[in-house]
């Protein structure tokens, strides 16, 4: 696969000299479109020691405005880093709508380094899929992803580097990394074959560059940036004429999930009292191994308006030492947020080792309002599925426990709250039209609810239902079920 | 200063049940108008063990809209914090505009560690000077610190605890902690009375609460909040109606630092092919040790347009391996930065132990462009000097090499580079109307940057000014002049 970067392709000085200033050009219009379009870029350069990694980041950079360009080069993780999903690390850096990020160290170093250090093809090869998933996703959300391989066959690596090493001036630009790899080259080549040839498909092929002559090594880069960014703008014209997406209605099948719970479930004052005491003592020794363990926790709280959500997280933090967790109420994204593809505002707030987040409301919101509301397109709520249950996985993998709450309750206990809330004046800002609009698309709701719950419940991020038309049978139910999720994990 | 707290504070049941919802609803209203008005809350809550802290924070969280709350209780600062100056984790903290943070575990913190420890009182007490700067310019920039202090008597602390202890279902909540410090009650109580004392006066005083008894400490927390925020708010609304802010054009003086210098000097192309190679090898080598020692570098470039800045951090940038540095072009700022204090979007880029940021222009826009065109108030870049001095010392106590460059050149050299620019397709991007109006008011900048410069170089963040009409001549001096500083510090 890498013959065709072996035959000594160059361009001469002249040539360079008129087309240089030209794709110079070229790149400074691209980037002003991409940011009318609101199209990301992240550039991805990968590539064997001494074919101008670095070099070829350092001219993208120089040909175009800076003002819309972030690079990342990318060392070993820092701990609040190895503390979260491997993955974690990349979607901070993701860049915004408009913008382009380079990348020097991508999220094929590790599975590479693994391979190299021998390490099970298939655990790899995992990994090699996960990454084709992450950028199927960005595809989606209007993220282009390039990839570029830099190539030398074996002789050029060596004359290349030792050319370097005779040059008493720019000696030093040979790193001990240099050497060691050099001493690997055929192992390093195929590993590199096989991870190109597995990743290199469909929305994302790999582009492999022979970076022998700086010139050619140059230009062909920026050509394929051009070449790519202005495909997907085109693409992305063609979309932006699609007629706005429309809402989502499903009818509830007669019996389901939501509404064959037992509703009338309850408890009195007194045990509850009891029992409150009991599971928020577990659960105060509990999270504390948390640390010990290197674990985190990720809890996410959803249920129709009124259900209680807020209640029962309220004990629930009651029992936890106010360093170890965090409560995050999803609404209206920030404009930062707005820029990212979708789960970029929850990567944000994953918990790191010892640590719990609390979400109220969470990236169901996709599946639920977006949805029904049509806030986002058919293929967007469809897709997201697989997204969330991806990205639970990912936690789950890293060592965060997940648990999820549906709390339900019923139409008619929902009105008595909203009636009651309207005449305590400091609940009423907990209420307001859209919530009595929502009312009305309740068996909606609760489709949606339901289709969520199925096709999103599994053993690493398990739904816990809860019967929550009385709040303190609920609050009991959640509190007991975290405990017992600690109690088993740890 | 504790008596007023030691006298057995309480609030019966009957009266809290009629003036807790009154306080919620007011607190809802308080969030409202903070929100309209753009002003950013910190809440501090300090105070012994057992008085209650956990459960301010909660009742407050409660209490409030949870939508426009940040909580953040701080343990030990992480690998990513350590690597940086000691205020950066409390920076990447501050809440944006209209919304409250609220901090267990606050700038306090370590200071009063380190006098529990023993550390010299000077060496601390620069630590507490340092703090009521901080919050000095955080009332400046829109953002109110509310500081309270929850206090309990020995014999009130040692109740609590026993209390706690003896019932079997909430002895969970004694921590070790809380052991060790009841053991230590006086001496504590003599570093919270001097560091309340030396950091309780002007726009940001310690509110004492005596947190015996949990209705009286809930509703008297919740109603300092309120006062303060409120008063705060009628004072934002009253300066709202000040006159818009007015362009400051100082003269320059006839000899001043900057047009006293030679900017004949210059150098021929051999020659800066050779010192280019043997400054770019010196600065290759000294880069690496930077992870050895420990240490990292913030480089700023300011200097009229065309000086020549973009193409020395390029010369510069070819020696460093790229994930060793970051170059970071300041120009408009995002949403998220814009409703954060001014130098919060300069703190997010401060370099890790080992790794270099180079800024493209910088936190000087607030002397240079902002002052001189009117963008900002006139009190808000007269502050700008000594809250710059203030970043720049906290960078270098923290390890972190500072070195600031103004390239200058004629008036002119930059006519003629304007001229180039308009010719070649690719740099055209560089040059807009804005550029041409900026020249007019060459005067006025020359003079507010020797201003700038007067006024903030140092021992610590020395500027270093380049003679730039030859292009050539300037970049081997900014790279000499980073390798020997690079030589000295490490």
């Amino acid at each position: 696969m890498f013959e065709a970067a072996e035959i000594g392709n160059s361009i001469d000085k002249k040539v360079y000299k008129t087309e240089a200033p030209k794709t110079r050009g070229a790149l400074l219009d691209m980037q002003r479109r991409m940011n009318e379009r609101g199209l990301a870029v992240c550039v991805l350069i990968g590539g064997v020691e001494g074919a101008g990694k670095s070099e070829t980041l350092n001219v993208l950079l120089e040909w175009m405005d800076p003002r819309g360009i972030q690079t990342h080069a990318l060392r070993d993780p820092t701990d609040e880093e190895r503390d979260r999903p491997y993955m974690w690390r990349f979607w901070r850096l993701l860049p915004p709508k408009g913008r382009m990020g380079i990348f020097l160290g991508t999220w094929y170093a590790q599975p590479m380094m693994d391979m190299f250090q021998g390490k099970p093809r298939a655990d790899v090869d995992l990994m090699l899929d996960r990454a084709i998933e992450f950028e199927r996703m960005l595809h989606a959300e209007h993220t282009l992803v390039i990839k570029i391989w830099l190539h030398l066959s074996k002789d050029a690596q060596d004359a290349r580097l030792r050319e370097l090493e005779q040059d008493s001036e720019r000696r030093w630009r040979v790193t001990e990394a240099d050497r060691l790899y050099r001493k690997h080259y055929d192992r390093i080549r195929e590993i590199a074959e096989h991870t190109l040839r597995r990743t290199g498909s469909g929305e994302s092929p790999w582009h492999i560059v022979e970076g022998a002559d700086a010139r050619y090594r140059q230009l062909t880069v920026a050509q394929i940036v051009l070449k790519r960014v202005n495909e997907r703008l085109t693409q992305l014209a063609r979309e932006a004429s699609r007629p706005a997406p429309k809402p989502d209605r499903p009818k509830p099948a007669k019996i389901n999930l939501l509404n064959r719970l037992d509703l009338s479930e309850s408890l009195k004052r007194a045990d509850y009292e009891k029992k409150l005491n009991r599971q928020q003592g577990r659960i105060a020794k509990l999270t504390r191994r948390l640390h010990r363990h290197g674990r985190s926790m990720a809890l996410v709280f959803e249920g129709p308006d009124a259900a209680g959500k807020g209640g029962a997280i309220r004990r629930l933090i009651h029992a936890i030492d106010a360093r170890d967790y965090q409560v995050v109420s999803i609404s209206k994204p920030t404009d930062e947020e707005r820029a990212h593809p979708y789960l970029w505002r929850f990567w944000r707030y994953v918990p790191g080792h010892g640590r719990m987040t609390i979400f109220d409301r969470s990236w169901y919101g996709r599946v639920l309002v977006e949805r029904i509301e049509g806030f986002c397109r058919p293929e967007e709520w469809k897709r997201a599925y697989s997204e969330i249950n991806e990205f639970e996985q990912q936690l789950f993998d890293s060592g965060c426990i997940v648990q999820k709450f549906y709390l339900n309750i019923s139409p008619d206990e929902q009105l008595s709250r909203f009636k009651a809330r309207q005449q305590t004046p400091y609940k009423q800002y907990k209420i307001n039209d859209e919530d009595w609009r929502n009312r009305e698309k309740w068996d909606a709701y609760e489709a949606a609810a339901c289709e969520m719950i199925e096709r999103t419940s599994s053993e690493s991020a398990p739904w816990v239902l809860v019967e929550a038309n009385d709040k303190l049978w609920a609050r009991i139910k959640v509190l007991k079920a975290v405990a017992d999720r600690l109690e088993e994990s740890l």
